[in-house]
This record gives structure tokens, sequence and C-alpha cells, in this order.
């Protein structure tokens, strides 16, 4: 993305700079978060989002907020700049990497004053930024390992470089892919309800330059079935050490898809996504977003009757043994996964 | 549909009475449509649609013609309703139930004059209605047979009465289920790009009082996996002889997550529906829509990329395999079609 960014630390280091997703694509807009308050609120939103993107703003917004503490002692320095930790954590809970990038900074700062911490923190979240980009350009280069020239390839959601720093995860293998002159058919699931996939993916392959067709979410089967479709390349907000992946609503339905046509399914994500901790995708719980961004948000009128109950989960789990192999940039497991997992984990 | 009507005559018999569902879901509007070029514009504009209560409002604007027209005199008297009819049918020349009922109206009126045609025109375009009304009715009850209280049903697009006459074809064992006491979970998907599972569906259940939810497309796998879903019902465009079944885009999403999750997934439709001349799905042309469904209607803005390409399916077909049984008003068919469809048929 020349010229754009997607995160950044600005240069007086009082804030933190976005691209505000939610006007994309009709307005390339950056926003200027100089408090605590309006980083949650920018991550609730949706204005940064993507695992990684959320991560990185996170240990910049935690440097930014240390900054902003008046206290010196370690002790209520530390209280305060948790306090900020808690809180941003809960903007987004399933997000695993705004709690990692948190926890980082914390166990940072642990032990240390203000002035000591402060250019410790502006390190570790420098550091949290650059691992970030190496990741992203190692996962896209396994990436390119399981698909060719020519193929066809269906995406859900944004998991590219406006989800993370460079390249992202789920689309970096495109992306890296046409800099190496792979010419790739992408068709992009506009991923309902908040549309990422048209507004964001669709958008981001566009610019680069890359083929892409904007497609229905549900259209994706039949795409499959009349064998446009060689791979299916997603992100992820979570694996569980068994392999259950969560990601946005809609990637089981894609992986049940191109299980029954056939069609190898990839998850892509820094090893930081996947939680040891979380046994199978029965402990991942499932936020439950506002029903009005079905019915109401982006249109001109309300499309459905009022008062009409929705259910408007925002992720799903998809089963270990949809997902073909999961790519990070510790190498590529494939299922089963229990072993697979903690074998690279063990061995890298 | 209590209190509600599709189509109807009006007591006077001066005008076809119309729900005028390009309003809905945000405003309830009847429409008093006394002369053929009202009827036409309804039509045309889809302010009565669905194939079905397309029939019916052709039949009931005959009889209204009828009575206006001045001349007694039989060969007069025909030429003009004939004229009519002519005009009628090319509001939408591709709705077979459209030349159906006109056709059925004038061979009912031909040989007679104005006076002795005009109770026969009336029990003619009754007998269309009825008859309508009949068909889904079986089909309702046969659908109440694979069903029990308190089932969560998945349904997508709009296969209701607002489409025929009382019931409809794929929610009326939901609408007939209702007024029987029976209270089922009904999860209607939005259906994209068209939403007419948001704009039709949901409105109409929740007028008829039956707990309805909405949910995105992509979101009814996870429903399905965590167990809230025990049958999908769907309508459907055309039946080919080996029980490959068209209908809206997204169907086949369906009833693959269905199959993978071992929930019965069920085609309604009236037995006209099925095409013994067509072999297969693979005989089906599908219909290619415009773009601009996906990336403008609907919204405030376009909410993808200016020059992003689409590809925007109207239907799809779904393989006979993933059906667990078709229902029409002659009975229930199950897999493997291509014997079961012709022997209802050549026993019924």
């Amino acid at each position: 993305m020349d010229k754009m960014f997607t995160v950044r630390l600005s240069s007086d280091e009082n804030a933190v700079e976005i691209l505000d997703q939610t006007l994309l694509p009709n307005r390339v807009e950056y926003l200027r978060l100089e408090t605590p308050e309006e980083l949650f609120e920018a991550i609730h939103s949706l204005r940064v989002r993507g695992a990684p993107a959320i991560g990185v703003a996170a240990g910049f917004g935690m440097y930014v907020a240390a900054r902003s503490i008046c206290f010196d002692e370690r002790e209520r320095f530390f209280g305060a700049l948790e306090e900020t930790g808690n809180y941003l954590i809960s903007s987004r809970p399933t997000a695993v990497n705004l709690s990692y990038a948190v926890k980082r900074m914390l166990d940072r700062a642990m032990g240390f004053g203000r002035a000591e911490a402060l250019p410790l923190l502006k390190a570790e979240c420098n550091a949290i930024y650059n691992e970030d980009r190496a990741m992203c350009r190692a996962i896209s280069e396994l990436g390119l390992t399981l698909v060719k020239d020519g193929d066809g390839i269906l995406t859900h959601c944004n998991a590219g470089a406006l989800a993370a720093t460079e390249y992202g995860t789920g689309l970096g293998t495109l992306l890296l892919g046409k800099e190496l002159g792979y010419n790739f058919h992408v068709y992009s699931d506009e991923t309902r309800p908040l549309l990422q996939g048209a507004r964001l993916t669709a958008f981001e392959l566009l610019s680069a330059g890359i083929d892409v067709t904007l497609i229905c979410d549900s259209a994706a089967s039949l795409l499959m079935k009349q064998g446009k479709i060689n791979a299916v390349f997603v992100g992820c907000d979570r694996v569980a050490a068994n392999g259950d992946t969560a990601n946005k609503i809609g990637t089981r339905s894609a992986a049940v898809n191109a299980r029954y046509c056939d069609i190898p399914f990839y998850v892509f994500c820094p090893s930081s996504t996947i939680d040891f901790s979380c046994k199978s995708g029965a402990d991942i719980v499932i936020e439950e977003r506002d029903g009005s961004e079905i019915t109401s948000l982006f249109y001109e009128k309300s499309v459905a009757p009022e008062g009409v109950k929705c259910c408007n989960p925002a992720f799903d789990v998809t089963e270990a043994e949809l997902i073909t192999a999961i790519v990070t940039e510790k190498g590529i497991c494939r299922y089963p996964y229990t072993e697979s997992l903690s074998a690279l984990f063990k061995g890298g």
C-alpha cells in the first residue's frame, strides 16, 4: 500500500495514528488518537481492525498512555498503566493479539518507575511493530509454496495489509505474489454484515493491481462447484491448541463448502495467534454484536421490519478437521494439529 | 398473515387490491387498482411479485376489466377483453403464471356476450385464487409432518404468502403451523444481494406472530453447529427431473452446510415447478445480474471501490443428493429423485 499506512506512532509520540477503515473505500482519512478512550473507540468501532494491527495499535497506545501518566513512582505508575491495559483489552475481548500486546508492554514496564520504563516501552512497541512486518513477510513466502500462478483464490473478510502492517497474513501471499509476477484471480467475499471484503479487501487488492472479483458470501459455493476456486485463504483471530480456529463470521461456511468441493482451505496467522491455553474451539467465547449492523448500517433506510430480532455473531469457529493447513511465520502445520502445532513451537 | 393479504378482489368488484411490496418493510400500504393500466404498472414495478401471486392478480384484473367493458355483444366484448389480456401479459413477459391466468380467463369468456360471461369469469378468477390456496395448503400440511413443535428452522429468500395467496410454499408450513399452535424458532437468512429475507420473510413471519430471527447468510453455518437449526426450508424456481434444484443464490451453501451438520434440507414447490424436460442441473442456465446490486443497491453510498469487478449470479443449483426431500402438493419425494418424482406424477 504505497504511501498508505494502517497504524503507526505519531512523530511527536503523543498519539497513535491510524487509517480510519470505516470510511473506506470512499474516503482515505487518518485519525490521531491521543487518549486511551479514543483508542478504545477506534478499536471497538473497527476503525482499526485485524488482529495484528490491533496488537500493534495497542502496543503504541500503551506507550502513548505511559507517557501521559503523571506518577513517577513505580507501583503507582504500573498500576495506572495496568488499568489502561485492562481497559484497552475490553474493547475487543476476542482479539488475542490485543491482550498479548498489552501484556508484553506491562511485562516490560514492571519493576520500573516512569522514567526508566519509557525508553523500554518505546523499544517494546517498536519491536511489536517490526516483528509484525517480518512475520507477515515470512508467512507470505510460505503461502506462495501452496499455490501456483493463475490460481483462483477465495478470501473472506480482510487479512491484508489493512489488518496488519505491511503484507498482512491471509492476503500477504497475494500481495507478495503480485510483486513477484504471479497472476492470481482473487474472489473476495463481501463479508456481511460489515462488508470488510467489499470495502477493504477489494479496495486493497485493486489498489495493488491484483485481479479481484467481488461476490456475495453465499455465492462462493457456486463458484467452487464451477471450478473457479483452487484454494481458500483466510486470516484468523484465534487458534486453539487443537487447531480449531476463530475468524470472521462466515469463515466456517466457506470451509464447509470447500471441504464438500475438495478445495484446500488455508488459515494464515502469526504464531502469536495460537492460544495453547485454549484447548479447543469450545473454549472460545463468540462476541455477539448489535443487530443494527444487519438491518440498518450502511443503508439509506432500514431493510428489515422494525423490532425484528437479530442474531449477529462476529465470529465463528472452524473445526480443525476442515482446515488443510495453518500457516505461521514459523512454518506450515497440517491436520491433526494437536501435535503439529506444539512440535513447531518446541522446535522453533 | 392476520388482516394482511397479498392480492384480492375488492368487495365492490371494481378493483384488484394488493399490498404494495416495494414499500416493505417500512410501510404497509394497500393499493386499489381499478384500470388495466394501474395493474400493469403494479406488476411491472414488482409491487405485486411471486409467480403465483401475479397469476392470481391477473385473473382478478381480467374480471374487473370485463366488468368495465361497455360492449354487450360477444365479438366486440371478447375483442376488448383479449386486448386487455395481451396488454397485461406484456407487463412481465417471462412470467408463465401471468399468461396462464390470462389465457384461462379468455378461454372461459369465449363465445359469450358480456352478460353471460361475467358470472363465468368471476367463478374462474376465484378458482385460480382458490386452487393456489389449496396447493399452498396441501404443501404446508405435508410440511408439518417433517418437523415438530419447538424446532429451529432456517429459511433462505422468500417463499411465503407474499409470493402467493395464503400460506406460500417454503414458509407455508410455518404459517399453518402457527395457526395450529406450533412454536417454531425461525432463522431467516437476509439473502444477499436483494435482501428478500430481511425485507419480506422477516416482515411476513413477524406479522404472523412467529418467532423469527434475522441473520446474515453466512452465519447459518455457526447456528447449525450450535444445534439451533433442526431443518432447512426453501422454495425453488425450477426442479430438474433428477431433483437438482435451482433457487436463489446461497441456497446451495445452506444445503452443503446442512449436510455437513446432518440437518435435513427440504425444498417446497408446486408440482408445476418440476421440469421433466430438464434432465439435470447442468441444463439450467444461471442468470447473471448487474454487480451494482452488490455494491450500490440499498446503500447510502457505494460500499466497494469504484470499478471493481463483480460476479452476481441470481441463483445456484443444489445437487439432488444434498436435498433430503422435495415437497409438492402431490406428496413428498425423497432422494434419489429420478424415480420418486416421476412415480409421484404417474401415480397422482
